[in-house]
């Protein structure tokens, strides 16, 4: 398997997928004062995933597609080679902000990441990595994660997970907030995982995502040394929905074991 | 008084303070590595307070001088021209993410505000208006805000605020989070005001603010017919730390009343 060609293939895909959406922006901002501006996005979330995949299929025909919006094929293993595909992470953002949303784009080999791509399509910021080559932003290679402390940290997550709810004990997030230097909430799986990768956070926190919000992210995170499992410290499969911990090295033990009670819970 | 005079004065110094924040991007990349990254960011406040400072003493020698970093007057009323000063606001994203902050500047005439601008230097993206005569991103004119529902508000507010703490019961902001479509959270009071100001959220929540980092961005809010209180529906001084609710019409009257119990608390 070559995978610098597939990457090729991939990032082409993912910015001709990009200037469609860019295309979109007015649409949008006009249809938002008339009517719904859910259904206009759905169509363009649904017609960026029929880009990927009648492009994938063109070349490569023997690869399964796993898509958020369902035009790919039913998955019960990753077995062979599947992409992993979130047309865009960050909808809701996407029709309020016109930024802080994201293509993400993962392939994977028998359950292994071999190429993680995420297009923060506002800024212009292409984030890639294929696995043992190193991670970029653009032409810039990204330096691999130091350690960090809870009390040095940024950590991203949603004010809902201090609150009481049914995914975790909101009393296990509460310490954790209060110790580390600051929370952000950015609404956007796949540019928060991005935001670690860079060091813009230290750690991001989510108490449930889909295979496709998280694929390409694991990618990047885990060629610079970051760590990215569930929030009992498990491994994800990238075929169910799962809670998420994407932290620096060591920032990740702590949180497991000293906030997160290793999963005893 | 010549506001149009004064405002493009202001306008084009802060257009020099966002080129010296830029230059100074490489050499607290440098540092951050090295040594106490707070430190030097500290320096480039105070030097980009003092070069304000400066610019305005020697045009203005008669107006008044409020900053964060305590270079200029101290005051214990808004008589007369008073500017309204953060040089850098949001200096924990300027040290961790070179992006998210604001330079904020407002001049007020007898605690009426009547130039505001907030300049959102990684993005290029300059904030300002003039009392009366509109609001604006670089040269496009931003629309007025219209009314929203809290079902259909993006909120921008901290974790912080629905855990227990010292500002406000908790328990009156956590059912505004469960009834809003999401929270999000930036960092930068100034940015927060003005994502208000262009529909990237509808409303902005803060528990503990000082006048520099509001002064700037009630100018455009209201300019733009956002309301602008503090938790308990009363207008802000200007001269004290204070609470902040920044929202669309409509919807701050309903956070008031049906959340925060018209401040009876």
């Amino acid at each position: 398997m070559d995978w610098e060609i597939i990457d090729l293939h991939a990032k082409q895909w993912v910015s001709e997928a990009g200037d469609k959406i860019r295309d979109s922006f007015n649409k949008t901002l006009n249809i938002q004062t008339k009517s719904n501006p859910n259904d206009l996005v759905t169509n363009i979330d649904k017609e960026i995933e029929q880009f990927f995949i009648h492009k994938i299929r063109e070349v490569y025909p023997n690869h399964r597609i796993l898509g958020e919006e369902g035009f790919g094929d039913e998955l019960s293993n990753l077995d062979g080679v599947v992409w992993i595909i979130d047309p865009i992470d960050g909808t809701m953002n996407f029709i309020h902000q016109q930024r802080n949303f994201a293509i993400s784009l993962a392939v994977y080999e028998n359950g292994i990441g071999k190429i993680g791509i995420i297009y923060d399509v506002a800024h212009g910021e292409l984030y890639h990595a294929i696995n043992g080559k190193g991670a970029f932003m653009n032409d810039t290679q990204l330096p691999s994660l130091s350690k960090r402390t809870v009390k040095e940290s940024i950590i991203a997550l949603n004010a809902t997970w201090v609150m009481e709810n049914q995914r975790i004990d909101h009393n296990l997030i509460i310490p954790l907030v209060r110790e580390a230097r600051g929370t952000r909430s950015y609404g956007t799986a796949a540019l928060e995982m991005v935001f670690v990768a860079t060091g813009r956070v230290d750690a991001y926190i989510s108490m449930r995502l889909s295979p496709w919000d998280v694929a390409a992210g694991a990618v990047i995170i885990e060629e610079l040394g970051g760590i990215v499992t569930n929030l009992r410290g498990k491994k994800l499969d990238f075929l169910s929905n799962d809670s998420l911990l994407v932290a620096k090295p060591g920032l990740h033990q702590t949180i497991i074991k000293d906030y997160l009670k290793e999963g005893q819970w």
